[in-house]
């Protein structure tokens, strides 16, 4: 019986896993249309003080049980992901 | 006017990333419900080769544009994660 709790928990992880990918791809083609935007108009690749605004609002957002530090260190991984995913040019 | 364009695409951004902290504190009170299941019956805490078979399962649903390999890397860090929260009784 606990074995089908265990089951039935890990398929919502399992549903829950789905859906993060599919928001992070979601999340990649923004970045890809802002590389674009950057691109087309010479605009500078970087702007440092948007990432710290940013993980500001994702610290105030946070209201567990997923601890803030782990999730900041997640979103700057996201961010350094994100800046390769805009340097690169899609269009071809 | 592109700069109304990139606004544009960073509030999609912001409202990505807050549907990500949604979904990462949905998937840590699942985990901790896995921790409290586990303890109750005094299961064994790690199952390496779930941790296999759920990447597989990631690597297999992925269509990009995030790239395959940060994409499994991400995860690698959520488990990670996962397994703290997962030791951590929060019951006390």
């Amino acid at each position: 019986m606990t074995d089908q709790k265990l089951k039935e928990l890990r398929r919502q992880i399992d549903r829950t896993d789905m859906e993060l990918v599919t928001l992070l791809n979601q999340r990649a083609r923004i970045v890809q249309k802002i590389g674009e935007e950057k691109r087309k108009f010479g605009i500078d690749q970087l702007d440092p003080d948007r990432e710290k605004n940013v993980l500001a609002g994702i610290k105030a957002a946070n209201k567990g049980p997923f601890p803030t530090d782990e999730l900041i260190f997640l979103f700057r991984q996201l961010f350094r992901i994100s800046i390769e995913i805009e340097k690169n040019d899609h269009r071809e």
